[in-house]
């Protein structure tokens, strides 16, 4: 409803819109207008109002309110239902429990802040207030549990691919952070549920840094962790950022149901910083650490890494650059 | 409380117990002791009252109540916390709603009757009231989702070591039906919830045919499908059984996370009816056809196939014997 109300504000531009006309549009009284357009306001919305002209959007906040990010958003899966929190623990909990409940394919969570963030084994994630993109997104794919991985590498290509249309660059450390200048701009964790053979669900949070400067940063990720704002040498609108990851994270999804991962994998390889290089890796497999030269990305997303003693296929880890 | 209660009935055996000294023990009044004997009464249990003498369990019933299967169960983590239905929509929808909210490793969801039984691909299980046990277990492994394949090839040798003690032989079909002559006598269902590389919970749902005769499987099950009171030429108790297969799990699930997966992989390719023969897959990976000779488990649980254009190893699907 609200939605409809911010639309037809921006479609008047300039002019002012009857209180009447949003009434009858919408089917409800103008006293519910009213009140819903307080509602706007108190979300951020500077909403003029004179008697007999009517309303007029002057300004609309940069928050991630689905009245802002859905319009004009062009995808064709992701981001048609969406949750809005101001605040929340963490956007994978929240996604998680709506992917319990049924959600559809493409769902979405997004919070202006996350209390609890989490990035991979439970660590924690630095998520301030307005700062940041804080969200996760649920998919229902008809691919086995074998292909999760790879719809991680697919989240961080579509995280570079939307950065390039605001011409800015970065690069991919496999799995799926995206770092600049070896600081962490963006961590991806992917969560899945499913059995033997199907995916019935995976939720795959992303926290992006965007405006957060270099002092507002925690000391101690202070020499490890970067923001877009920082490489970009002024602020990004959020609201146009994050429709531009999903609309370059719809495209990738609708190209993997319909081709597989081909494209994405030679995306993947395109932006990654990792192959070529000497790492040191520690296996979730088994906890085991060694060291050797990342020399492939194979089919199935794993990392394959010359040692001494021939080479090995790494599944899941964490990975250093030397 | 009623498990206290029925423990100390079965330990004085053929003495009477006074009401008195249960209400001590338990630090209960009369009152609430004979309440608690009213409900076991419900459920089954046939225990004598006198004036003066006190209480004697006279008959426990056949059924898969805590009181009757906690007992004497000798397991290190397995079936330590354990949820009991009359009646469920399916054990490992109820099962995954108690991992969720956080269950601990082990814990047993175990019903009568399953009103919506779900075996792999939301195919309908048969789980007619009290005549076979219905059961799913929680697990939270300290193990990779690669590994999840393998905790279900775990689960169909748990059954088969539970079956040699009362003598009852049957084979493993790939990766984790149990035949008796072609025909199915359990199906295995395994759920997982997890991130790259760390399982959050699996959770185990197997549906064993106890007591189920001939005639009271549906028409279309009768050439496909048997029960262990029909290889055994009598019925088996099913508490007995049960306690049997949460033993034999509890003792290889300790197995694998002190030693790894070495162990089940052997006794598993033991028992196995697969290996050496031709068979027809149809690949839950891409929904491929192919036919071929299953020569090899691999390490990952997954099954070698030799076919005219050479190996393939099929980590999912459906396997029939040619």
């Amino acid at each position: 409803m609200r939605k409809t109300i911010v639309e037809m504000l921006k479609n008047a531009g300039e002019s002012f819109i009857s209180g009447e006309s949003i009434a009858g549009e919408l089917g409800i009284s103008r006293t519910a207008v009213w009140k819903h357009v307080q509602k706007l306001r108190e979300n951020g919305y500077e909403i003029l109002s004179y008697a007999r002209c009517g309303y007029k959007l002057k300004d609309a906040p940069d928050l991630l309110l689905p009245s802002e990010v859905q319009i004009g958003l062009d995808t064709k899966i992701i981001g048609k239902q969406m949750e809005y929190y101001p605040s929340v623990d963490s956007t994978n909990r929240a996604a998680k429990a709506l992917a319990y409940h049924d959600a559809e394919d493409g769902t979405i969570v997004v919070a202006e802040e996350q209390t609890g963030g989490k990035g991979r084994l439970e660590r924690k994630f630095f998520s301030p207030r307005v700062k940041g993109i804080w969200f996760s997104i649920v998919l229902r794919p008809n691919f086995s549990p074998h292909d999760a991985p790879k719809f991680t590498l697919m989240s961080a290509v579509a995280v570079v691919e939307a950065m390039k249309r605001f011409n800015l660059k970065a690069g991919i450390k496999w799995p799926n952070d995206i770092l600049f200048d070896g600081r962490k701009l963006v961590g991806i964790l992917t969560e899945m549920t499913g059995e033997l053979g199907k995916i019935s669900y995976l939720v795959i949070g992303v926290g992006i840094n965007v405006n957060i400067s270099r002092e507002e940063f925690p000391e101690e990720l202070r020499d490890i962790a970067v923001s877009l704002s920082e490489i970009n040498g002024e602020e990004i609108p959020r609201v146009k950022f994050f429709r531009a990851v999903l609309e370059e994270f719809d495209k990738l999804y609708v190209e993997v149901n319909d081709r597989g991962f081909d494209k994405v994998l030679e995306r993947w390889k395109e932006y990654n910083i990792t192959l070529g290089k000497n790492i040191h890796v520690i296996s979730a497999g088994d906890g085991e650490n060694f060291d050797g030269k990342a020399v492939d990305l194979n089919s199935e997303g794993a990392l394959v890494v010359e040692t001494e003693n021939g080479l090995r296929t790494v599944y899941a880890g964490d990975v250093s650059i030397r």
